[in-house]
C-alpha cells in the first residue's frame, strides 16, 4: 500500500478477505487502512450483512465490524473511507457496474485501480497454509490408494462410477469436499485434457487418466495420474515415459528466484525434443491454495519468478486425439533446498 | 438485443455461455450476433483455448468455434466484432481491468454496458432444466431420508460427521456433487444462519438445522430442515410452528406476475405479527439453477415480479442468538396453477 501511495485498500474479493481476516461469509467488504499499526488497529473495518452477525464476531474478533447489506458501498459512504486521499480497489475483480456505482457516491472519493495486491501476498504460503495443503493432498493420496487396493479401477466400470467412488473416498479420508470436478477419462477420452466423466466403460488396454483433488480448510489439492488397465502396448509405455521425464524436469526446475517461463521450458523442451511439442496443449502448471488456480501461472508466456513458499502444480501432458493421452501432475512447495512434494502417490506406470 | 440496439453481445460469464451453448469449459467467450437467424447462424462465434478443442467441437457442434487463449480480447480484435455498431458486454461481471484492456484494442469498437441480459432469460426454466432441478432435489431428499432411517442424526455425533455422511449419501443417490457447503448446526449453533459444521456434538433436546443441496447436470437443489433430537420443549414447538406458518404463507404467495417483495412480505408478516421480526435476519428466498443464488431475489427490497417457470427458494428463519433457531426451506417452480414443490421431505416437526 505504501509503494502504491494508498491511504486505504478496499478489499472485496471474498477469498482475499478470508485470507486477510479469516472471515468465510458469502458477503463482505474490508477497508484496510494504512494507518493501522499494532497499537492502533481500529481504522481497518469489515462489513457484512445480518446473516453473519455471530460469525463475524467469532471469526474476526480483533477487527471493527459493521453490519450492513451494502458492504463495499456502505464502507465507501461511511467516514471509514478517507476523502481526497488515494483509496485502492481490486480492479481485477470489481465489475464495471460496481465501480460505476461507487464513483457516484461522492465526488471527493479518489478510487485508484490496485489489482492483485492481496494475491501477491497469497502466493507465498505460511506453514499453517502448507499444513492444510499437505492434509488435502494426503486425503487425495489415501483415496486413490483405496481405489487401487479395492480393485475399483477395472474393466467394465464406467468413468462416472469410478469418479463418484473416488470423491466419496476423499471425503471418507478427511476432505471437507472435492477441490474441483473430478476427471476420469478412459481410452480415447484420455486425450481430452479436461474430459468430464461419462458412462464410458473402462476396457482392457485403456489409459485411464485421473485428475482430482481434495479440499481441506479451504485449501485445494491437485493431482493427475494416468494408469493402464491390464497391460500396456509399446506406444503407451513410450508416451508415459516421455511425459514422466518431462514432469521430472519440471519439478527439478522449481526453485526460489527461477522464472516461471523457464520452468515451463524445462519440461516442455523434453516433449518438443521428442517431436511431440504440438500435442502438449496447455501450460505446465499453476499456483494452488484458497483457489484451485491462482498465482503464479507456469506457462510459456508467464512472467515473474517463483518465491520460496509458493505452492504450485507441475502437469505436462501429451494427447493423441482419438487414441489416448497421458498427464502426470503433482502439487509441490517451492523450497530453498529443493521442492517439497505434497502428492505422494507413485508415478511409476501403474497397471490395474 | 433488439430492444437495446445491439449489433452483437459479448458474453463472458461462463454459466451464461453454458446456458446459451452447452459448453462447460473453464475459459471461453461468446460473441452473439443479432444478424443470426435460423438460416444464417455463422455470425455467432465461440472462442476457447487449446485444452478444449475436442470438447467445444462435441458440445457446440452447431456454432463457429475458434481456438485462441485470448478468448474475449481475441473476438473483439477479430472481424467477428462489428466496428462502429453497438457491441454489448456484461458490465455486471466484466472487471474494470478487462474493460480497460478491451477499450485499448480499437478506437472504432463501441462497447456498451449491457448487464443481466442472459440472466433475464435464465430466470425462466424450461422443462429440461426443471427435470434436472427435480433430480437434484430428489437426490437431496433421498439422502436426508437415508440419514433419518439409519439413525445417523443422533446425540453424540459431531456436526461434521453428519454433514459428511449427508454429502456422501447425496452422491450415492445420484448427485454429481454437492450444491454448496453443507450446513449442519446443532443447539445454539442453529441460531447462526450460515453456520459451518464443526466438531460440536449433537445433544438431546437440540435443534439441528440442515441446509444442503445436490448438484445434477449443473443444476443446484437447496433445502433446509430443522429437526429436534429426542423431545422438544414448548419454546421449540412454538418457534417451529411459527416458522412453518411463515414458510407456508410464502409458498402460497408464489404465482406468476406477483411482486417478489410481496412474497417476502407474505411470509415476513407472520413472523413480525408474532413479535419476532427482528430475528428474521435475511431475505425470504432466491432463484436457483446453474447457480445456487441467482435471479430473482425475494426480499424486502427486491424489485420485479415472478415469471411462470421461475425456480425459487422460500426460506424464512428465526434465530435466538445463544439459544437456537429454525429455518425451513423448499425449492419450488412458479406455475400458473400454484407452485410445484421439488423438495419433498416432510416439514412436520421431526424428532430423531
Amino acid at each position: 500500500m505504501e509503494t502504491n501511495g494508498l491511504a486505504s485498500l478496499l478489499v472485496t474479493d471474498l477469498l482475499n478477505i478470508r485470507y486477510l481476516t479469516g472471515f468465510t461469509g458469502s458477503n463482505a467488504a474490508l477497508l484496510v487502512s494504512a494507518q493501522d499499526s499494532p497499537v492502533n488497529e481500529d481504522h481497518t473495518v469489515v462489513c457484512t450483512d445480518g446473516r453473519y452477525v455471530t460469525q463475524v464476531a467469532e471469526q474476526v474478533p480483533d477487527l471493527r465490524a459493521v453490519i450492513d447489506r451494502g458492504s463495499a458501498a456502505y464502507l465507501l459512504r461511511s467516514d471509514a473511507a478517507p476523502r481526497a486521499e488515494r483509496v485502492g480497489f481490486e480492479s481485477h475483480v470489481v465489475t464495471v457496474d460496481q465501480h460505476l456505482s461507487w464513483t457516484r457516491i461522492d465526488d471527493s472519493l479518489n478510487l485508484v485501480r490496485s489489482p492483485g495486491l492481496v494475491e501477491e501476498l497469497r502466493m507465498v504460503k505460511d506453514e499453517h497454509e502448507i499444513a492444510l495443503l499437505r492434509e488435502a493432498c494426503r486425503a487425495a493420496d489415501a483415496a486413490f490408494a483405496q481405489l487401487i487396493e479395492r480393485g475399483s479401477i477395472r474393466a467394465g466400470r464406467t468413468e462416472l462410477a469410478v469418479a463418484r467412488e473416488l470423491e466419496a473416498a476423499m471425503i471418507e479420508h478427511g476432505a471437507d469436499g472435492i477441490s474441483f470436478e473430478t476427471i476420469v477419462a478412459t481410452g480415447s477420452n484420455s486425450a481430452v485434457p479436461h474430459h468430464r466423466p461419462t458412462a464410458a466403460v473402462l476396457a482392457h488396454g485403456d489409459f485411464v487418466k485421473f485428475d482430482f483433488g481434495a479440499l481441506v480448510g479451504g485449501y485445494h489439492s491437485d493431482m493427475t495420474r494416468t494408469v493402464v488397465i491390464g497391460a500396456a502396448s509399446d506406444w503407451q509405455k513410450d508416451l508415459y515415459e516421455l511425459v514422466l521425464r518431462s514432469q521430472t524436469a519440471g519439478r527439478e526446475a522449481l526453485a526460489p528466484g527461477v522464472e516461471t517461463a523457464s520452468v515451463d521450458a524445462a519440461a516442455r523442451s523434453v516433449i518438443t525434443a521428442a517431436g511431440f511439442g504440438e500435442f502438449f496443449l496447455h501450460g505446465l502448471g499453476h499456483g494452488v491454495g484458497l483457489e484451485i488456480h491462482e498465482a503464479p501461472g507456469i506457462a510459456k508466456s508467464s512472467t515473474g519468478t517463483l518465491q520460496c513458499g509458493a505452492a504450485v502444480t507441475v502437469e505436462p501432458g501429451v494427447y493423441f486425439s482419438g487414441r489416448g493421452g497421458v498427464r502426470i501432475e503433482d502439487t509441490l512447495i517451492v523450497r530453498d533446498n529443493g521442492p517439497e512434494l505434497l502428492t505422494m502417490t507413485s508415478k511409476e506406470l501403474t497397471f490395474v
